[in-house]
């Protein structure tokens, strides 16, 4: 197995987010599904951007939100996704950049535009997303950098990719690569929604022992499982994946390391402000432990800090010094 | 004289700011103006983005900023400014109409895009902004809604658009109109770079006595009059214009209307993150006074509080409720 040069490369919708606050009416009005993420078609896109107020946009995107987490915390990444040419493209690519990652993918030309995602953030911090996939959707595996995913400890992959037909068949391809250099396979299964559309693969993939290490929340652990009890569903998918990885958001997170379970709590937070991106920032500073070959209770710890760091802003891209905030760990 | 179906017409830059935080040495390192507005090329622009790190895209441009707190304060407003046909143009249109405000100047076809501000913002809080004027310097005289100007009972202009030609001819025009109809025109100086650019056409604008309403910080001040002493530059000042607005940063503002003199303190804040827009949305608070026919203290007061909500976070537009945070004065 020749040596690694990268620590993560992830393979995940490259978005932007166009972000508001709103009031708890408007989601009940608009008739979205509060908390989930909805794929919408272009009509979609404008019919509801036309109803959401004052919007900021922030780079985001599930796994690209994680390697910018992990760029954070001084590791080496690489990034693959497919971006349109155009304005939103060149804000994407700008920033994921800008934290050091590497990010190759050719922009794509002519339509669709590059993704988006109207999130309506609510009061209480809930993020409510509408996700237009655009140019994200048609990532080819001819894109695949095979020689960079081998090049790194981890390849990571966001479930929400899975919905496309182009990128699911690069993922299964990355997958290949990446097994046959010795690396290990990461996979957020991203929501419950994703699962009940694609649970089948996922399931199968995990019972090929394609997967490595494997992050979930509460729901989507109950919804890939079936078990609606927290324990029955470690229970049942633990054995299945050498490491699995469960957020609890207020609860804490457990890790469940070849049999063995370890629960960190959530970190404080004065005021939860905008959990979009909480779970992306949780496997960054997993991962960022793992690639450092920390224990299991340290890779916890960095991940309850980076997610209260991401959740106490607007954005699902770090604002404050993640090394700073994580030196007492490593 | 008819009556007023708008309360303010403002004719501005269609801006999207690309907002950052850094270090102080990376201002130093880059050469860049600090607490500044320098225009740059396309080369320039790309050039500084790509040593700008992870940022956020929120509209800006001096007077649309202005409308934005003045809509949220209940007041009818039309924008006019010249965006380009892409997507940092729907972005910018979004977000105005947003507020409702009435926004029919025609997107431009074609090359250059949508204007830009790159804006560094450094740890005390100060923004150094960096504008590539894109789209927004070909605003046409043709482009006026003359009807809409000669309905609003004040015609707000800010100096940066004095820059470029066409915007210049296209704001001379304007100022016409408004008088013509019998409306009131405000005018902000922007930046005292543009005054040192310009400042020979805003004295003659002012001598001429088409400015009823102007604002300027007090360095703009000093340079618009030559006086470095407040209050020299004030008794220069203050006999030319019927209502003179000046803001003093943390020493509050003073107003000089008919030869009387109004000052208010600086509203407490509990930390400076970003001072982007506080003089916009001072004169937004002032202006969403006056057109209500409040008392000069109250327009001041509203000032304050409208700017100290602006720099308590990133970005120029109003994020907390300016309604629920003014009831008290009006």
């Amino acid at each position: 197995m020749s040596e690694t040069t990268l620590d993560v490369v992830a393979i995940g919708n490259a978005i932007v987010d166009v972000m508001a606050h709103c009031e708890d009416a408007l989601i009940e009005e608009l008739g979205l599904v509060r908390g989930g993420m909805t794929l919408i078609d272009t009509e979609g896109a404008n019919s509801l951007y036309a109803r959401m107020g004052q919007a900021t946009e922030i780079s985001g995107g599930s796994a690209a939100n994680t390697l910018a987490g992990l760029a954070a915390l001084g590791a080496k990444c690489g990034f693959i996704g497919q971006v349109a040419e155009d304005q939103l493209g060149e804000i994407f690519a700008h920033d994921i950049r800008s934290g050091g990652i590497a990010f190759t993918t050719e922009a794509r030309e002519g339509n669709p535009p590059t993704a988006r995602c109207l999130i309506f953030v609510t009061p209480d911090g809930q993020r409510t997303m509408n996700t237009y996939l655009g140019a994200s959707q048609y990532l080819p595996a001819a894109a695949l950098d095979l020689d960079m995913i081998a090049s790194a400890k981890v390849l990571y992959l966001e479930g929400y990719l899975w919905d496309p037909e182009e990128p699911r068949a690069a993922m299964r391809q990355a997958i290949d690569a990446a097994r046959k250099a010795g690396r290990k396979v990461a996979f957020t299964l991203s929501d419950a929604f994703v699962i009940s559309r694609h649970g089948d693969d996922f399931r199968a993939l995990i019972e090929a022992g394609q997967i490595d290490i494997l992050f979930a929340n509460e729901v989507e652990l109950a919804s890939l499982t079936g078990e609606d009890d927290f324990d029955a569903g470690i229970a049942a998918l633990a054995p299945k994946v050498p490491t699995l990885v469960v957020t609890r958001s207020e609860k804490g997170a457990v890790a469940v390391v070849d049999g063995t379970l370890t629960q960190v709590p959530a970190e404080p937070i004065a005021k939860v402000v905008d959990t979009t991106g909480a779970g992306d920032l949780f496997a960054a500073g997993f991962l960022s432990g793992h690639v450092r070959g920390l224990e299991v209770a340290k890779c916890l710890k960095l991940g309850a800090i980076c997610a209260a760091e991401i959740i106490s802003h607007m954005g699902a891209r770090p604002e404050a010094d993640l090394e700073a905030l994580t030196a007492q760990v490593a």
